[in-house]
């Protein structure tokens, strides 16, 4: 087992009913900045839900967070925060508002400097603190610490996190989940299969716990993913799809293992050059990735082929994950998406980057437009 | 799956070498009381470890917390603690030591009030902030917001629990293991298996990825607990099954499924009246519950029986839980332990307190004794 800290300060509140509880997190003084996204939590309620968790409150909005949030559009929301001195974010939505209100929480007391530099290294030395209700179980961010951003104009993806970004609390409702369409509930299956892949495809380090812990999250995303799609008000499954997205990126299974992240990384690229939802990406890098990397994972794909798919032969188990993400309605290759040329610019960007991939830091950017194109 | 909060902030520091990293996590002023056991610390160098640590610091020190703590011993630390006004605790040892260092947080400044009634339910409403360096893997309360104390005048053992009482920090070096004793170690190994069975063989709830984390760990145990026993020093082993005690009690596994623990109330009784290890008491009390249980707990069972014995039978699957146990070297029968009679106080003690226990609470004060004769 390798050494690790391991460290998650949120409160999980998990459950029917369990926005109501908001209100006993929330600060009873002060002002409370509520982002959101584009509207649709004003269509199925959680708004409505999060209003009356909210009552007594001085509260003011922020909404228009899009998907893959944008630096552009998050400066509004940081120069707000600071003109009202605001005292606590409260993020209504999936992973991409979660993120944004990270990084807001963040970029408020980041006054001397281009808060762009936070996207780039520069350490957090405070944030405003905030909670989230999470409508979109995908990411992981409403129990982690981490945010991924976008400058539209850069047109570039980053990754920052601190341990000051950690929600206080994020109130799960699988109910709030119901009214979720194909595509989104797809791609947050796939992400969060994808996240523990990330943190378990990699070498062994004798650490059995975390392997089985890893491996229990992908058996139940293959069990109880296509139940969600045949029966998107099956509330059991919704539940435990949640449940699962948030354990695959809390830290824990990630904790005294190995990582790779080298799909999220060229995941990231397709995004940003071509639009892709960010689990979009990962279902069409993944397969590739892991045929690439055959010999150097071959003990833990032995590993996963056998416990998770019951077969003798990794080739055969990736192939299985790749139906796995189809079936659920996943479109898996590049040409699905309208891409069949350009692919030399993702390696360009990462060697731009000085990017070496994998768990290994074995995958270069010079491998990686080969690898596109085996997933054409 | 049933609702559930899960909150847990401790910060884990695991592995080799990481008690020195305790020094940044301790305050840089303020009195710190040191409290640890019957000196085993002082041979192992866990002692110099954490006086390394506390280097620059005003420290006192507490020592004499005997295994199943006693509320008489550990008066005086508050005593201590309080006129020395001590802004923060730091706990040496295992989950006794840890378990009495919560009491002593939560006491000292429950001034106005009799003590003993925060075993009985008075709420914690601040307590002095306490990390730990853990030395004996089992208990998981080097991570968890709960501790059992014992009366030594009025027999009596009892817990409590307040999330003010969750150590900030817990340093786990699985080396500070390799000089614990057969006995210690088995305890440890006993404690963590029977938390697990205590929070997954209820009955379903549809809550797939709990039981598998819970099978995670029970199938980690059976496979490094004995390697442990075989050869003390073999660092991964010590690791693993480390891991699998904080894993095994700190609300995760807890965290949407009903909960049992009838084999530790009872057990809590063996222990005050005749003095067994908690452990002890534990092989001892659970296949009689287990078998007593066969019709309530039936799919749990059978669940357990096929995924972690690869058996079809239940009460094979009891037995062979009971080998483990007897094959890593513990007594499982009460005659073993020189017990033979006066089994009823076991059950007058619980009727006296009004207890139904189990997770169906329909295991009353007067099933118990005849499910320990069972275990003669």
């Amino acid at each position: 087992m390798l050494n690790f800290t391991f460290y998650n300060p949120t409160k999980v509140l998990f459950g029917k009913g369990c926005i109501a509880s908001v209100t006993d997190e929330l600060p009873l003084k002060g002002k409370i900045l509520l982002t959101y996204g584009g509207g649709s939590i004003k269509k199925n309620g959680v708004y409505d839900q999060a209003k009356k968790a909210l009552a007594g409150r001085e509260v003011l909005e922020f909404s228009g967070i899009e998907p893959n949030p944008k630096y552009e559009t998050l400066m509004k929301a940081v120069e707000i925060g600071r003109k009202e001195q605001v005292d606590f974010l409260l993020a209504v939505g999936g992973g991409s508002v979660v993120d944004a209100t990270k990084f807001i929480a963040a970029a408020i007391p980041f006054a001397d400097e281009d808060p762009w530099s936070l996207l780039h290294g520069a350490p957090v030395k405070t944030a405003v603190p905030m909670g989230c209700i999470l409508t979109l179980p995908a990411t992981g961010s409403e129990s982690n610490s981490g945010a991924v951003i976008s400058h539209e104009g850069k047109k570039q993806k980053r990754f920052f996190g601190s341990p000051l970004c950690f929600p206080q609390f994020a109130a799960l409702d699988p109910e709030t989940t119901f009214t979720l369409d194909k595509r989104q509930t797809v791609n947050g299956i796939v992400d969060a299969y994808v996240h523990v892949l990330e943190q378990y495809l990699t070498y062994p380090v004798n650490n059995p716990l975390q392997d089985r812990f890893a491996e229990g999250i992908l058996l139940t995303l293959i069990e109880e993913g296509p139940k969600v799609m045949k029966d998107p008000n099956d509330y059991d499954a919704r539940a435990n799809v949640m449940w699962c997205c948030t354990m695959a990126l809390n830290g824990l299974i990630g904790s005294g293992v190995p990582h790779d992240w080298a799909t999220h990384m060229i995941g990231h690229e397709l995004t940003a050059i071509y639009g892709l939802d960010h689990a979009q990406t990962l279902a069409v890098v993944l397969p590739g990735i892991l045929k690439h990397q055959l010999i150097p994972k071959n003990e833990k794909l032995n590993q996963y082929c056998r416990r998770i798919w019951n077969l003798q032969d990794p080739v055969a188990a990736i192939d299985a994950t790749e139906t796995f993400f189809r079936e659920l309605g996943m479109k898996t290759k590049l040409t699905e998406y309208g891409i069949s040329k350009g692919l030399e610019e993702v390696g360009e960007r990462l060697a731009e980057k000085g990017y070496a991939l994998g768990e290994h830091q074995d995958i270069l950017p010079g491998h990686v437009t080969p690898i596109l194109e085996t997933r054409l």
